[in-house]
């Protein structure tokens, strides 16, 4: 059946990729990807959210919110390995990568739960996002608790 | 500084967009984008992630996971969108999209914490998912607490 739907789907040829844009990009001190903090919130890393000028009435009333969850794309990432050993650790079985939060993944999209200290401009002045200086940014929304959590 | 570091990428020409692809689709009985539940956990709608068979081996372990986040591309949604009356209520003020959980959005990645109820195969059986039948699948992690909520 998954085949079948996959099938049908290629046939229409508009469902094999997407095209996802960058609507802003990460600005931190976190430049070398071997020393960047494992998960964000392990250290309590400030970072910059510049939203591109075009996509910037998409921001209206996001100053509201307390928490953000930031979706980015992992572009220095490993696309093609599909198990790892969790947290890096060798003694540590190989695991699907779907059952971990290595950015090693198909599409790697990571998603933070960021505090939302301030808006200046087209920026925001996030806590909890331990992506690299240049990291894209495709999406932001607020953190609800009764979804989130 | 943004419009900088947007030039010297688009020099790169390599951060202008990225090719996601499907791992997997939701089957579920939402087939109408309209009736579709607001959010996924406002209703206890049970629904199948089918992963694609080359994408198994990511999966080895997932069940030791009781929540998981997953990542879906809203194939059906408005890109154009920039700003919206929250919840379709025409009296609520006009928002922009980043500060919305509305599906139209640049890139209309949606998250969803769900409740891993079984692995079956290629299957996962979840539950907080309001996607419609067919959505792609872009991305599964489990569901930290210590970084999620």
């Amino acid at each position: 059946m998954g085949m079948f739907l996959k099938d049908t789907l290629r046939g229409a040829n508009r469902m094999d990729q997407f095209h996802a844009v960058p609507v802003g990009y990460v600005r931190s001190d976190v430049t070398d990807r071997v020393r960047a903090p494992r998960q964000g919130r392990d250290a309590s890393v400030n970072a910059m959210i510049e939203i591109l000028p075009e996509y910037s009435d998409a921001m209206d009333g996001i100053g509201q919110w307390s928490q953000l969850l930031v979706t980015c794309w992992l572009h220095l990432a490993d696309r093609d390995t599909l198990a790892v050993h969790p947290r890096g650790d060798a003694s540590a079985p190989l695991t699907g990568v779907f059952g971990t939060r290595s950015p090693a993944r198909p599409n790697p999209v990571a998603v933070y739960t960021v505090d939302l200290i301030s808006v200046e401009g087209n920026s925001l002045n996030v806590r909890g996002i331990d992506a690299v200086d240049g990291t894209p940014v495709l999406d932001i929304k607020p953190h609800v608790h009764r979804l989130d959590d």
